[in-house]
This record gives C-alpha cells, structure tokens and sequence, in this order.
C-alpha cells in the first residue's frame, strides 16, 4: 500500500493603504497557522520605491511542508482594501482564486468574480471604528476559505490585539464571519 | 567620466523569544527604512515546526537597489535577546559583523566579539518596563551600525509605538542610543 502525502501550499496576498493595518493582519494570520494550526509560514512585506506613497502590502505563505520558495508565485487568496491595491494586483489574479474587496474603499471593480463586501461599513457598525477593517477582513478570508480555522485566527488575534482592544477585535472578527457566512448562503 | 555606483545590500536577523517584540521591531527597522530613509527592503518572519516553542525571529534586508534576492544569505547584524535565539545564529554568524546580545537573558556567550548589553534592565530602569527592550534594542542597533539615520528609526517608532506608548518608547531609543555611544566611546 501506498501512501500519499499531499502538498498543499496556499499563498495569500493583502493589500490596502497604510494605516489599514494589512501588516499586523498579514502576520497574525501567519501566526494563527504557524502557532495555533501547526502549519509551516513565511510572512514578508516588499517596500519599494512607491513605500511613500502609503501603498501597504503583506504576503503569507502557508504549508504543510517546508517552505522552499518564500515568495508568492501566483497567489490563491487577495483582499484589497484600497483601489490602488485593487488596480495594482486583481488584473493578474487567477482566476479560480478568492478575491475580496472592500467595496466602501474599491468603486471601481472589473473583475466580475470579485466578492464586494463593505468591508469598513462592517467595521464601523460593529465597533464604531474603521481601524477594524483588517480583523472584519481577516474574519471574511477565514470564513471564506478556512485557510486557518476560526478557533486558530481567534488566538492569534487575541494574543496581538492591542491592550483594551481585545473585545472590539474580537467582536469585529465575529462580523467578518457573519459576513463570509451570508455570502455562502448568497443572502448578501 | 565613469560614474560607479555602489550596490549596498545590509542583512539584519533579530532574534529571542515570543513576546519580546522581535517581529515588531523587524518591521520597525524595515518602515526606517523604506519609508523614512527611502530605501528598498523586504522584511520577513518564517514560522517552522518550532513556532509553538515560542521562537522569533526577523529578518531585515536594506539595499539603495532592487532586491532580487529576499532572503538573509550571511547576515551582517544580528541581534539576540535569548539564550536560545543566541545558540541557534550566533555560531554561524560572520566573522567581522555586528553581534549584539542581551547580557540579561544571555548567560553563555561563546564569541569574543560579541557586544553584550543589558539591554532588558536598560529598558526597566528607563520605562519601568521590560516591553519596550525591542526599542532600546533598535536604538542599540542604529547607534553602533547607523543602518538608517536617527530620525528615521524615530519616526517610524513613533508610527508604530501602540497608542499612549509614544513617550516611553521614545525614552527607550534614547537609552539604546545612549547605551551604543557608550560602546563606542569605550565607556561601557
């Protein structure tokens, strides 16, 4: 009898305009399924010329064996959280992959694909602040994919939320969820 | 007239455990300088099975050109806030580089050229805090090697530093400037 391992490597780009914490997002969902899945990660940020200009981009790599190639080929997974981003990376995307978009940040969308959410309304009804956005979107990608499980993204935004934040997080997470859950059942 | 202009690439691993804000402040140093000094950088956190032992580690590549390469091939400063971050990159690392080690949490130190530092009781009697050791640790880092200028590793601190955490971390780059003025001078 044979037995076959499968290779599964899930590459994730997240994007948006400094300030909307894409970083901080990018790396706790490495740390969710590096710590609290058991999986093998690499998370980067690439600044280059454009970094003044408030572009703001994280990649996580996430697998079940060693990582040989740290940086993302053609990702599987994208939010973009400003059209800049959007313009920048969802004309390559592939197109069996999971797009998702902030529609109160991205008017102009051309992929017909593409998962519109309105990722800061989400935010700001649910915590009475936009700052979080990239929890609601990180609950939306995980609800979305399972790419780490809820109990693992829920730690690890636990253990990075900002003191006196754990609640709002944790609550904006929930609503990132709620969201991913409507859009499978197509009531959103 | 022939103009000759000098590729720089700088590689930086920033090491110790879980909590100590090595990933932070990988990020930190990389904002200094891309956003601040206008540099290229790519920054970056791989995450294998030991993750859940809580080892951390970052890495920091700086260069005035593209990098084509993103990963530390040798790196040239390394800094180690753990006795096991120290065990597992200091042997290897390059002879003639910058090797900073916390003396608190760093009892056996093997290499000769290694600068020790109490880098944890200089952030406690500065801030009355161990937390902010990752900053006195940059400061540590950009007085001995001046990788990015003061003024930027300042303002991409005060960015990042969370919110009401603005004065003490200022303080504790202050102290790490200090404490490496004091390497260098002879007087530490």
């Amino acid at each position: 009898m044979e037995i076959t391992r499968t290779h599964t490597r899930t590459e994730v780009r997240l994007a948006g305009e400094g300030g909307q914490g894409m970083i901080l997002a990018g790396i706790i969902l490495a740390e969710a399924a590096a710590i609290y899945d058991g999986m093998q990660v690499v998370q980067s940020q690439s600044y280059g010329p454009e970094a003044r200009g408030g572009a703001s981009k994280s990649e996580v790599i996430i697998s079940n064996e060693r990582i040989d190639f740290p940086e993302v080929i053609d990702a599987d997974i994208l939010i973009t959280l400003s059209q800049e981003a959007y313009n920048k990376f969802a004309p390559e995307f592939k197109k069996d992959g999971t797009l998702i978009v902030d529609a109160d940040n991205v008017a102009e969308v051309s992929r017909p694909d593409a998962i519109r959410l309105p990722i800061t309304s989400i935010s700001r009804e649910t915590t009475g602040r936009a700052i979080t956005a990239n929890t609601v979107a990180l609950g939306i990608l995980v609800g979305l994919t399972g790419i780490v499980s809820k109990e693992a993204i829920s730690k690890a935004i636990a253990a990075r939320a900002p003191k006196g934040t754990e609640e709002i997080n944790h609550a904006a997470l929930e609503a990132g969820f709620e969201a991913a859950k409507k859009v499978k059942e197509g009531t959103i």
